[in-house]
Formats: structure tokens, sequence, C-alpha cells
């Protein structure tokens, strides 16, 4: 359903598996008591992994959209496109 | 150094074993190949969980910095200001 | 290119003219030194409003592209897509 | 109100015409039909330039706050620094 290949899925649960590590490496950095900025900085580096996976994930769908509407043509086109864009505009939202 | 008192280093750290469980169900939606627009809105869920923890850490910040502050005086205030407003900056550049 | 029809266009016209007056609006409210938190959130609703012209212009483009896809096929099919997926991270990478 | 000093506050005036002129060359683009992705690159451009704006009323909002708060001291102190924290959760929800 979220139309991804084998390989994506796999990177896809790959970067998540880092992010997963990523938000361990916080909590360590809050219990050892560093500075605000480079915890904020930590956070920040976070939100972008998730963010770039987000986009991965909608292009996949993109895709998929796309080549649904050119298989079934006429009103199953214009549903895939608004399906499309209800995905461009979650991701828009996510931040 | 990030200013956090004991109770609020607890109530971060407990957040972020949360964030870290949603990051795992994460991870199992996409192996599950739920569809797009729903792990979009999981994605945007962590990453607004992230942002509550940013802005606790600010909060614990900015308090110590106007601390600091109001104890230095001087050029002390102005330096323990510029502090406060990098921290701000990067908050704010966290999305 | 940007594949607004007539209406949509003059629509699009119209909420830009709206925005200027805001703009213009938020400079007497900085002249007539007012509280900074009112100022921010008459920005902000700036900012939603050009969000909103923003998606209002990929839509037409995500629509045009689709068509194009459609009528096209096969490489250019592939290549429309593409150029759809550059329009929607252009806006998701806009804030 | 918004602590603005002469200069600070002419400088955003500033700021603000040339964003208003940002916002009509907006405007020629859409009825030029440009295309899609330099219509959003220009959106992202001007919210970005609101952003400037809007980082420097904030600059000079917590430095009033922080003078204020080693003026007063004590609960007049929390005071200033919870309506310091205020807008900065406005500036970083602005987006």
């Amino acid at each position: 359903m979220a139309h991804l290949g084998e390989e994506e899925q796999r990177e896809v649960l790959n970067r998540l598996a880092r992010i997963e590590g990523q938000v361990r490496g916080l909590g360590r950095m809050v219990e050892e008591d560093k500075y605000c900025v480079d915890i904020l900085t930590q956070i920040s580096a976070i939100t972008k992994a998730l963010d770039a996976v987000g986009l991965k994930i909608l292009d996949g769908h993109v895709h998929g959209c796309v080549r649904d509407a050119m298989v079934g043509g006429g009103k199953e086109a214009e549903a895939k496109t608004a399906e499309l864009m209800e995905a461009v505009e979650r991701f828009a939202r996510m931040r």
C-alpha cells in the first residue's frame, strides 16, 4: 500500500534503526547534562532524518499513484491524483 | 549545563523512551506496508514529540541564562542574553 | 507552465493582493511599536497565507504533470513524475 | 513595547518594504505563468525574509525582557522570563 519496493523498504528500515540509535544517543546527552545548543542540534539532526524517511515514503507513493492513474485512466486518474495530493499535503504539514 | 532540574530531566528521559518506542512502531508500519498517509502521520507525531522535548530543554536553558544574567549583571548579562538568543535561534531553525 | 486555469490564476492573484496588504499592516504594527507576540502572530498569518498560495500552485502543477504523464506514457510519464516530485520537494522545503 | 531601538525599527521597516516588493513580483510571476518550481522558490524566499524579520523582533523582545528582569528582580524576573518564553514559543510555532 505504501508502494515501496523491497530494496527501498530495506533502506527505510535501516534508516529507522539508525534514528532509533540517535534517539538513544539523545537520552545519553540529557543524562550527561550536555550543553543545550548541542542537544537541540542533535534533535534537529533526528528531525531531518525523519523528514528524509517521509520524503522517501512519499516518493514511492507518488510514483505508485501516477502508475495507477495511467493504468486506470479517466475517473480513476482523477481519484489517484487527489490521493497523491492528500499525501503531499500531509507531508507538507508534517513540520 | 542544560540547566534541567532532576525532575525535568527524568520527564525528558521518559519522553525520549516513548519516542524510541514510536520509532520502533514506525518500523513495524513500514514492514507491514501500511498506507502512506498513515505512516506520514506517525512521522509527524514523532517530530512533534521531539519538538516538545526541544522546547522543554530550551525553557530550562532560558531560565538558567536569565538567572545567570541577574546574578552576574553588566557584561555577564549581555553574554548570557547572547547565549540565550543563540539557543532560541538554534531551536527556531530546528525545523 | 504553472498549469493554472484562468479562475485559479485570478484567485491566486487576489490572495497575493491580500498578502501585500497584510505586509503593509505589519509595517504599521512595527511603526506603532505593537506588542512583540502580536507582531509575530501577524507574521505567522502571512506565512500561512503564502503557504496556501504555494499549495494551490503545487496542486495545479501536480494535476498538469499527471495529465501529461497519461497522454505521453512510458518515458514521458517517468519524466513527468520526476518533475512532479521536484516540485513537491521544493514545496516541502519551503519552510 | 516591541523593544526595538530607532535604528532597528527603521531596518525592520526597510525589510518589510522589500518584502512587499517581493510579493508584487510574485504576482507578476503568476500573471506571466512562470514555472511552478520558480514560483515556489520565490515564495520560499519571501517566507525566509519574513522569518528573519520575526527573529529580529524576537531578539529585541528578549533583550528587553532580560533587562526588565534584571531591574525588577524576584517575582518580576519570573514574570519577564515567562513573557520571553511565550514569545519564543510563538516564534517557534510561526512555521
